[in-house]
């Protein structure tokens, strides 16, 4: 496979070539009005970027390609480092080879030979990554990226015990096709649903949409095959076991350091006889999270529901509908008690008719309870035709000199509003040293009995260089994970951790938890060649990055002091 | 604490001494033409069993108590094998102490006196293994049986995050008893739950009879703190995260290796508007199998369903129902069809009256559709009653002769039909070498949407010694376990794994992922110091028990050529 084969992905940003998201002039203003403007950096060109690609450590081999552009293709994955090295042409490391396995027996070949030749391995599912799991450290070693685009075929599907085998390269198109063509579903719908893939998903734990429905990939992970340096290794389908641990919680959150999936088993849901989504508007913020508590608690069975906070609902409007809509929205709400501190509130009903019809009914008595307005599914509908585009904005924002991220973490229902005014915070203040502000929004996107995952937006404009941009970046990110570990909150609760959370990862687990963990894998994988600088990096033996180089954008790991601070608060506990 | 101020437990049997479950005329006619008769053994006195006891290995220390009762009582569960070494007085192995600790604190010291002087130590909660976990493996070491007992209560109890932090000993109705009088249930009932306790079932991955609607106990475990030869855990109680494996699925199913469990934080739910359980009877088994599919893969939300197959069915109202009774049930399930061939599906509806009714409509149309005949809920108030009762019918059987054991595994939907066909079989036919017979029976007592736990009982006379009818209890144990892991099905869905279960495992799970789980336990107990010959048994460095020792009662794990037979199997895959 050369690089023209590759799919209609650009080589230096999100999703398909052809799509983007345009903005109103009216969105245009209202960030302006927010943070103020500055004039967008310039963008490398493919030619500048396939320039800087280094000879590979490798010689050619029937088992990898070294075709360059495929190599620069698979170093970055979606982080905000990553766009800004893919923006401004400055990779840095690449993988020496990119290898394309059509069977889990040319996988076993790869690892027979990454082993003795001493290769590092990157399994790349679709380069959806926002935390660095796919970007290569650099290293004397030769680094192998595995993609599995190859392997993402339907194997098996069986009605009787509701189980599909696939290909572990599969990404989610691809995936609903096949299943919804026999009348199935997954029912597994992250944001990054376009590129990112089966096997992506469950070695990173991630959540869909639906997961109020369908279960996080946890919940659908079945079993499988994962190919190791101690051969294959067969994950029964059990439905449940009490024969000890279960493995399968090893593998999802192993982010490659136990072996490549190659075979994943998922459950499978009927294709629902109805679906659909609604948008409601509370009061305010703190009626909408009580409101949520009380429908995830009440145990009503929808399919999605998420909270949006007051800045992020005025936001949305001024994005994506015209003045006289907002002004028409408003006095609609008003004479239904409801002003400006509206927060908008989405949900999803899926499955027969007569039962989503009482549960709506009981939806629509809850919302009223807490003061809330439904508006129906008119608005529902442009949510659901929009639900994955939110992505492209930053190609868009980026072009108006935005740069644009999310943070993401889940916590217990009472937390879930002394920290998100801690995030936001955190945010909003944190550029006033570079003279800049940032625009932060939040949602609630997942729900539990016990708590809720906050999910906040953060966009501010780039400075005057790539450098000083990827270091505004960074004060932000690295402020803000600090105090998410610091406040009985996860580094993430669906991304994963790769190489940016990797130094945070202590904090919450605890030292003896990560070392314990790192055993088990390391039976697997002894000399580390798995993936190496990713999940558990701040406990790598390796000494810490010094300063100077880490306060470059080319890393994208927060720097020594961050992590020395960190092991400190960590052991004086 | 003295032996004299034990709870109102048998020293050499189950539950509570002024209860028991009586067999009528008819139930005790109906076993007699199974299985035939036979002359019961002789018990042991306590005192006789008392006489026992060794010397403790241990000094006196305010640490522990050396009484020999507590010893006594402390040093079995209630497996088959158990029950023998009870009735028969034959212990064998005692631990050389008990402990009573009063607090994480006094845990901790109790650790660290352990670590420094080399002693094993057994957590004990309810006594209630029925896989050999509490009993103590002969040993120079000493060994201290730690019970829980006395850290039962309720800490704290957060209304807003539905999480209730309890003492982790604190046994099934005294946990229900604190929820309760807040209005809030854990919803957690295992067959066991008058004696079990909140950390038993999470270290051995429990399942209650309502898991449909409340989750086995994977999913109720939130968090809480774990003491370890590393020091204090503390396992946050995060709803949900990406950030890496999560722990607690190791804390879950480890069976005491990494430490004991002093606190457990619980996800709890409101109490429920309503709840009612009903009977219903289908045709014939598969028609019993295809309907529970059903109900399950179309999400209806039941709170419980077990089905029975046609043995236990008319067991059960041999058991249970006069003569009349049964004439006037048959007679009026005859004229709708449903014949000789009646499987009894026990249902439970659980929720808000409004859903409920809505719930069992649909539920109404499903049993209608598979040709099933909805009782209703009288026989369903009955099945309530006597919901933990079942095993008080072991000392009833017993006293007129019959020993009594069950066997449970969990498969996928497709191969329910034909393992359950198989486990039977080999337990029907098992005891034809000695000349005898085991009456058989199987429920489907906890449904996935990917399959169910199949949950069989046998009861068989004793034979004229001990020593004999353990050799043929272990004959059906061992064959049809073996069975059970070789018909892609796990040798444990809600028992554990123990001592009894050990040697199944690698056939289970594989030995890489044995010796990874392994690498991670043993960061925390090194020297293995913590319930050692449980759950890894099989890969033990110690050599394996001769043919001859472990052909006796006093061993409850499988003969050496068993065991080998299993690493031959697994090694040549």
């Amino acid at each position: 496979m050369s690089a023209s084969q590759q799919d209609n992905r650009p080589w230096n940003g999100w999703g398909d070539k052809d799509k983007s998201l345009a903005l109103s002039a009216d969105g245009i203003a209202y960030i302006k009005r927010q943070v103020g403007t500055a004039p967008p950096l310039a963008n490398a060109t493919l030619e500048q970027a396939l320039a800087s690609v280094p000879e590979s450590k490798l010689a050619p081999n029937p088992l990898y390609s070294l075709d360059r552009e495929l190599r620069l293709r698979h170093a970055r994955g979606q982080s905000l480092p990553d766009w800004l090295a893919m923006k401004s042409g400055r990779f840095e490391v690449f993988p020496d080879a990119v290898a394309f396995p059509r069977s889990s027996e040319e996988i076993r070949q790869l690892m027979t030979a990454a082993k003795q030749q001493g290769w590092q391995l990157i399994p790349y599912g679709g380069g959806t990554s926002v935390v660095g799991h796919i970007t290569p450290c650099a290293s004397d070693k030769p680094i192998v990226t595995v993609s599995l685009s190859k392997i993402n075929r339907l194997l098996d599907l069986d009605r009787v015990d509701q189980i599909a085998t696939f290909g572990a390269g599969v990404n989610g198109p691809f995936l609903e096709a096949q299943l919804q063509a026999h009348g199935y579903t997954l029912g597994h719908f992250p944001q990054s649903f376009e590129l990112s893939t089966l096997g992506g998903w469950v070695v990173t734990r991630s959540s869909g949409q639906q997961s109020l429905k369908y279960g996080r990939i946890e919940n659908l992970f079945a079993g499988g095959q994962i190919e190791t340096f101690n051969g294959s290794v067969d994950i029964p389908t059990l439905p449940a076991s009490s024969a000890g641990p279960d493995w399968r919680q090893l593998v999802l959150g192993s982010e490659g350091h136990l072996g490549i999936l190659t075979e994943a088993k998922v459950k499978i849901s009927r294709l629902p006889e109805e679906e659909f989504f609604g948008v409601a508007f509370m009061p305010n913020w703190q009626q909408g999270i009580d409101c949520a508590r009380e429908i995830i608690q009440q145990r009503l069975p929808l399919s999605m529901l998420r909270v949006s906070n007051t800045v992020e609902t005025t936001t949305q409007l001024f994005l994506s509908a015209s003045e006289s809509q907002r002004q028409w929205l408003s006095r609609l709400l008003k004479l239904r008690g409801v002003g400006d501190d509206k927060c908008m509130l989405v949900y999803g009903i899926t499955g027969d008719k007569r039962a989503n019809r009482a549960h709506y009914r009981q939806l629509k008595r809850l919302l009223r309870q807490f003061g809330g307005v439904n508006t129906g599914q008119h608005l529902g509908k442009k949510w659901a035709q929009k639900r994955f585009t939110f992505p492209y904005l930053r190609e868009t924002l980026w072009q108006m000199g935005y740069a644009i991220d999310t943070l993401e973490t889940a916590t217990n229902w009472s937390n879930v509003a002394p920290l998100t005014e801690k995030i936001e915070s955190s945010l909003r203040s944190g550029l006033e040293p570079f003279g800049s502000k940032a625009h932060v929004f939040t949602h609630l996107s997942h729900l539990y009995g016990d708590g809720a995952s906050i999910y906040t937006t953060y966009l501010f404009p780039v400075a005057d260089s790539y450098d000083e941009t990827y270091r505004r970046w960074q004060r932000l990110k690295q402020s803000t994970s600090r105090l998410i570990v610091d406040n009985n909150a996860t580094i993430s609760h669906q991304h994963g951790v790769g190489a940016d959370h990797a130094p945070y990862l202590p904090r919450e687990k605890g030292e003896h938890v990560i070392t314990s963990l790192r055993h088990c894998f390391d039976y697997f994988d002894p000399e580390q060649q798995l993936n190496p600088g990713k999940l558990f990096k701040a406990l790598d033996n390796t000494p810490p990055s010094s300063t100077s180089e880490a306060n470059t954008h080319q890393s994208s790991s927060p720097d020594a002091s961050v992590q020395q601070e960190l092991q400190l608060t960590e052991s004086s506990q």
